[in-house]
């Protein structure tokens, strides 16, 4: 089984056994996929935390940083002080987490910092910084969570990553795309190794077309290098490419649906969610590589004896 | 054109027009593919700078680290004491090549770091320096050197990534994999933002199996982590992987044939260079993949009016 997945069924699953209450850790929670993933594993009726680092401006239960109506019952978002670039801070948020709950469930690795420019003009300092915070929080969050989540022997990690860091190579996000495969490679290689502690992996590609990647994304230090592509033979690359991306795709993947799309793969069944899970407004080709990228990983690890760690052990 | 290709011709092309002895900087001049490359690139007549650092044992010329003949006449290796790991030293090599030779072809980022073990068990200290091992190298050296071959108009970058980022997808190595994907993303990145610059990319991408991966490798600092893998149930998954390995493949893949293809590489006529080379004694389905991903690329690039950055424009 490919276990990849372009649209999900809208059907809300019923699992036998399986808690339909979870306890949740979203980071990012401020940024357009957090909030409206947050909102919508809070109204599907599971406990979620946030880091009031990420949810500027919410209330005391994060709430307005969600989206969420305030007033709607039931609704469990909490807040959390806690800084995904600090070991101590993320080790801490986990400890409370779990002394309140005797569990954690799942994680929503959805921190990032998106950027857009000539990769010659980015520093090193500067790509050093992106890799913590696009992967290097995952891995804190991780390294902070997963002992509970193997003792528990059941979870779920979800990756937000980039359909650009896997076929849409679209110019001056070399530095973002190179995050974001870093962090995709990560998660698979998580996957692989999490399977037998009965934690299972899914893997979200939002399209990395759309205008918010280069409206609203950080820029190059090395503004120098930066103004010699501007002036250069590359003068008009960027007026292309976006034009070029705008007819393509004239908006953002909703993230309201990335959002729902990410609940309704919480509520699926354990050992049933797919690896990997695409959405984009326009197809740059992403879903495709994922599925030969699928289907080379899938027969790799058959013929070196290893099948069973394509789909996580139930532990009972 | 796809510009993929898995096997090179053995035919040496001789170019019109371009210059047949070539100024080259290797990184990672130490490791096995580093010195069978310094071999290749030196024996075909080209002028190859390595790092003090990498070649350890050289003599006055770094020879017996490229492991070449020292008595072979025309043979031009020559050492500079310089660091990939500090922007100052690699800028101060750089002018040194440049005041040398007025000119600088080709740069073959070669400098990694293997690391085999849980991904859980690396530090996140330890990720970042290997982050900054195997792609921030790449990042300093760019910064030193492109400045210099866009004025020239006229260059290639080589880049050495790894099967393992891009399907060879073997527990254990998530951590190395996702390095080396971060490098693989960069490289594309680079090869889209540069080609108006008439600066070519190629990307060499050797198998991650055989068992050098395993054997030669850096291993994850957090000990007691690495040990609860080693006796929960992920306990025989590492002997199984290597076991299943071994049978698919029992040689690392030799070191002459990458160098070689590299000098074969080099010595291709401008703008019509392999945009990725594939090698490995087996298939595990990297190949695959990049044939899919370059397909995504190329009809990406075409659908947003920017089908010229698919190869180097060349400048006269």
């Amino acid at each position: 089984m490919d276990r990849i997945v372009t649209e999900l069924p809208r059907k809300r699953w019923n699992a036998i056994g399986d808690r339909m209450s979870k306890v949740i850790v979203v980071t990012g929670a401020a940024n357009s996929i957090g909030r409206s993933t947050c909102r919508e594993l809070a109204l599907a009726g599971h406990r979620v935390y946030v880091s009031t680092r990420d949810a500027n401006g919410q209330n005391a239960h994060g709430f307005e940083a969600t989206g969420a109506e305030t007033d709607k019952p039931g609704i469990d978002v909490r807040t959390l002080a806690f800084d995904v670039g600090s070991e101590a801070s993320v080790n801490a948020a986990i400890e409370t987490i779990v002394a309140e709950n005797d569990r954690l469930d799942v994680i929503v690795h959805n921190a990032r910092q998106v950027v857009y420019g000539p990769t010659e003009a980015f520093t090193p300092e500067q790509l050093a910084e992106l890799y913590d915070i696009n992967v290097l929080s995952a891995q804190r969050l991780n390294r902070a969570a997963l002992p509970q989540l193997r003792k528990q022997g059941q979870g779920l990690l979800i990756w937000i990553t980039s359909s650009c860091a896997r076929g849409g190579a679209v110019p001056f996000l070399g530095s973002y795309a190179s995050s974001k495969a870093a962090m995709d490679a990560l998660a698979l290689g998580y996957a692989g190794e999490l399977a037998r502690w009965g934690i299972e992996t899914s893997i979200f590609v939002p399209s990395a077309l759309g205008p918010g990647h280069y409206v609203r994304s950080g820029r190059p230090t090395d503004t120098i290098r930066a103004e010699e592509y501007a002036d250069g033979p590359t003068a008009n690359l960027s007026e292309i490419a976006l034009s070029g991306v705008a007819q393509l795709s004239q908006k953002d993947r909703t993230p309201q649906d990335v959002g729902r799309a990410i609940a309704d793969v919480v509520d699926m069944p354990f050992g049933q969610r797919p690896l990997r899970v695409h959405f984009g407004p326009d197809d740059d080709g992403a879903a495709a590589v994922d599925a030969t990228a699928n289907r080379a990983r899938t027969e790799l690890l058959r013929r070196i004896g290893l099948e069973d760690i394509l789909a996580p052990t139930v532990i009972t």
